[in-house]
């Protein structure tokens, strides 16, 4: 049976690239937002779901960190990374040099400011909820415009792409993980990640935990805090550990995790992927 | 001469709020941006700046975290936490049962998800710009809309208060800093805030580095990773420690920790500022 893939919509969307890119065979099914995603899993709409959680520039994406840490026993079975380029899009037949705004999500605008500044210093930025809206926005715009958007976004309208990886950086990639009900079997070449937090702030205590890891060699790729969402200042850690949690000396430092933390989350184990540089 | 205080406008922000509090009699200067409001320091423009860093519910503001980390070379001379509360806000005279929909910006919606649920079930959530935006977008709806925003944006504007603190979780806090050229002097009860990032990520690299605290009996208030924007899964670590970086334990443990990485930088040392709970 075909695998039903759940991600984050529209279609046109990086998370549709990231989906494809995943499994090419896939029914894939555009969900409007995130929490929407991992939904579809549970409600048995979707087998898995893929979510993005980390940009090389941006750093976390906080709300797919959150619906991790709180909201779901759904665990992480894999991992890719997609790179983003991003385009400069036209009405067909406009002359670019014209236009007097640019559409694109913030995120986009500031991702290409020296592009802007460079090819179209006359051209006013003008931030669109999402880049897909943006094609719209330039599309419905009284004044000359141009957007910034994906290729895939550029498909679903009559519309010229102008130009190609304007990005300013473009060393631009999105980390994006698989979830389903199980995680991934060992492979020899894995990660794990797991959350937690402490009752006290006492000098010391994260690193205590941390220990756990690096006394038995095991290295520490990542640390996110994220609030607990009850007082300024108190946090909980997620981390990102090489090692399968089935692997003796994975599962011996979590044990000594769970004994300092207060709660302590394994999140999945999965193949590691090996990302450039 | 009375202080000249840049903050990020426009007036009605919660920024406008936390520069009142932090300086009743300053002179306060709107700026368009958060780059425009450090960079106005450098200037002349202003004397000081304050800026947003981290919501209680939302975590770092990244921005602020990405331009003290390479941007600027201005110094935290000081913090404060300042109470988000939201208002619900209509047209005068407006039936708010009749609203279709509900402007607010995304953050400011979903922080009043379950209380719009419960009393507008039928009202569309409408995503705008800013809370400042939200207002206008309410009134220049055709349909009967509410707004979400802050009672300083609703005094910006002919419109009524129909309902306060209408959050879903009342411990939204966001913490401010104050940045100048100079920092904190000590005071007893000081803070350090600081970055740095290692060449390799060798297992145990990061809990060498925060050993220098904690076998100095130091505490660590924070840890937060930011990309590199170099490579995806290369980060730079941002650190909050007890004490002022003239004391002996704490300059002791600075020099250790610029011993291990491979860039360090001490963006300054202020009062700590003591949140609830």
């Amino acid at each position: 049976m075909t695998k039903r893939l759940a991600y984050l919509g529209p279609p046109g969307t990086y998370s549709e690239d990231a989906a494809r890119l995943y499994d090419a065979g896939a029914e894939l099914l555009p969900m409007p937002s995130l929490p929407a995603v991992v939904k579809s899993v549970y409600d048995g709409g979707a087998d898995e779901c893929i979510v993005p959680i980390e940009n090389s520039l941006e750093g976390a994406v906080t709300i797919t960190v959150d619906l991790l840490i709180r909201e779901t026993s759904l665990l992480i079975k894999g991992e890719l990374a997609l790179p983003i380029h991003h385009c400069l899009i036209a009405r067909p037949g406009a002359r670019p040099g014209d236009a007097r705004v640019v559409y694109s999500h913030p995120q986009s605008l500031a991702q290409c400011r020296d592009y802007l500044h460079r090819n179209f210093p006359d051209a006013v930025p003008m931030p669109s909820l999402s880049n897909s809206a943006a094609v719209n926005d330039m599309l419905g715009s009284a004044e000359p415009a141009l957007a910034i958007a994906g290729r895939r976004a550029a498909g679903n309208y009559d519309v010229e792409i102008i130009d190609e990886e304007v990005e300013d950086n473009h060393s631009n990639a999105t980390r994006f993980v698989v979830l389903s009900f199980g995680d991934g079997k060992p492979t020899g070449a894995d990660k794990t990640s797991l959350c937690f937090n402490f009752e006290t702030d006492k000098p010391g205590t994260l690193v205590t935990a941390l220990q756990e890891f690096s006394s038995r060699g095991i290295n520490l790729n990542k640390i996110e805090s994220r609030p607990t969402k009850q007082h300024l200042g108190r946090y909980i850690f997620w981390v990102d550990i090489d090692g399968h949690r089935e692997d003796a000396a994975v599962a011996d430092a979590l044990r000594g995790v769970r004994r300092h933390a207060s709660m302590m989350k394994v999140l999945g184990s999965y193949p590691r992927h090996e990302f450039d540089g």
